[in-house]
């Protein structure tokens, strides 16, 4: 796992202190980017695997537990995706967004939060929109350089390689709830 | 992702403004090369896997924005491929092409566009009688010695990894329409 | 494979000596640390994929060979495991285990050895209640930070990728039984 | 792609001149070692995926065209394997051999050749005994340590990752045929 336990900039750390709420694109940020699809044995339709990882997905659920909301957005539609999503609690899950504003949006009015209190971590061209709006804006390490660019940070671990967790571990760390949190990880 | 934003040779961005059609191989170029095969429940039969990559998808789909006609020539088969292509809006999917060009060849009549202006990506030794032809023969970075050889350019990235999104955007960038094409991605 | 014939600490050596039972973690232990979700057809449901890795296998089946007795405690639940564990004669398999240390105490029991005689191979945080109390406390390459910390040794290879052969090997070295296990190998 | 156009050691190059049989393990050999598992619906059972190399698969199936015989000896059982087995035209395919002895000497009795004209491609332990008695005993990049001991040469590239074309392009190379095997590459 890269970066964790690393000093992270004052700034970031300043916006990470203020989060409440933690948005994630899907494939690239919380996948490795991999669009996989299975040919099913009618040799007509294509079923969807996504993988995600246990790193990522153990970081989603401390967020959970210490009282983060968690969201993702994403422009694909699939039943793995809702699996993984109820296995790690996450809140607020919206598939089929060719355009993510309108889910952002919404997401904030669900929470009540100011733009300043989300954090929203994406790897490509259809986050840039959400990633201007947000208080802590996040590229994962192999995200497109405009993305990269448009970021207050980037993290040290590639998209479904524990950049989900490294965000995760930046923004307790920065509210000084990590060590609190790591007993209280399940498996 | 690798390659994108850094400058290209001039020899290759002549012959990428020219480009009106952008032909691809499958399996080792918008795949990582792997050929991945699920055992049916019965033993048997197996149907196949395809592992796309998000970030070329984005390309390909921006290549569709922008214009261009784009084609996928294989010698193997799956719906895997045909749900993909789709997807991304690929305008010609030829599938079970032990030679790929009868192929190419359809595509020029049905495009009308001369050799000149269509560039083909490729990895291994069955795309070398087309990129002979095209005006923009490219290899990715981890393609048969013989390829690269015959290839005006080598992408940074490897086949299925970010090689067909780095062809996409040196086409685009070359012509002067990458930027406007940032704000016009779809998730 | 990473590490194989390279010497390890003596105090490591010395932990191993002793040990007769080998529990490991699953997922990113004996997993890459991907967690892989098929959609169904239905849309509705998803299945697990586990990926396992062949040299792995290898060593666990001789661990089993050699008189180890081996056991598995993971949070998640799936077929694929327990056909994996089958495969490898592994003693123990313990599902569904939010929490690991109940299973690993029964584990004691059913086996009747002091817990200096236990190995633990883990890469997360809810590894570290059993790691704190055996007698080698193994961390893969790429685990958390803190499991790190609280290991009495870090193998060379990464989880799912040799990690679990390398503590194989090291344990059988340590005992020196390795080099009559080479020839009862099995494929 | 590794080590193609490299030169290999002028003793290699003559074991691999003899060649006429070219026999491969499975695991870790033309697959990249993983173990991948899909958990079926019902929750019982799993079905086994496997993850081969498309320029590997070039390099076997221009072996076949080059007039080769090709075989592959495995523990393990799966449609997947004789699927691609059949795509490749491989002529011997071996699987559930906890040992391999016996189904390389019915390769041997099959083909009427002398070991000496036998190349054997493996990564692991129960890969030796045949490895000791080929003309040409070859061990994957990330073999155990004990193999590439026992190996007369071992490829740059990793197993299920070029080795198999690397070791092809190496015989048909050293027999002067390989510029020949170029054209006649079919998708």
């Amino acid at each position: 796992m890269a970066g964790a336990g690393k000093k992270v900039p004052a700034g970031v750390a300043k916006r990470a202190k203020r989060i409440k709420v933690l948005i994630m694109d899907v494939d690239g940020t919380i996948t490795d980017g991999s669009v996989t699809l299975l040919s099913a044995p009618d040799g007509k339709s294509a079923t969807e695997i996504k993988i995600f990882d246990a790193h990522d997905g153990q970081g989603m659920a401390l967020a959970h537990t210490a009282g983060l909301r968690t969201g993702l957005i994403t422009g694909r539609e699939s039943a793995a995706l809702r699996r993984r999503a109820s296995e790690l609690h996450v809140d607020f899950v919206y598939e089929k967004q060719a355009h993510k504003v309108a889910a952002y949006e919404e997401i904030l009015r669900k929470t009540s939060v100011p733009e300043s209190a989300v954090a929203y971590l994406g790897d490509d061209l259809p986050d840039l929109p959400v990633m201007r709006r947000v208080g802590l804006a996040v590229a994962v390490r192999d995200a497109a350089r405009e993305v990269k660019l448009a970021a207050h940070h980037v993290t040290r671990a590639p998209g479904g390689k524990g950049a989900a967790r490294e965000l995760v571990e930046l923004i307790l760390k920065s509210q000084g709830i990590w060590e609190d949190m790591i007993d209280k990880a399940r498996a």
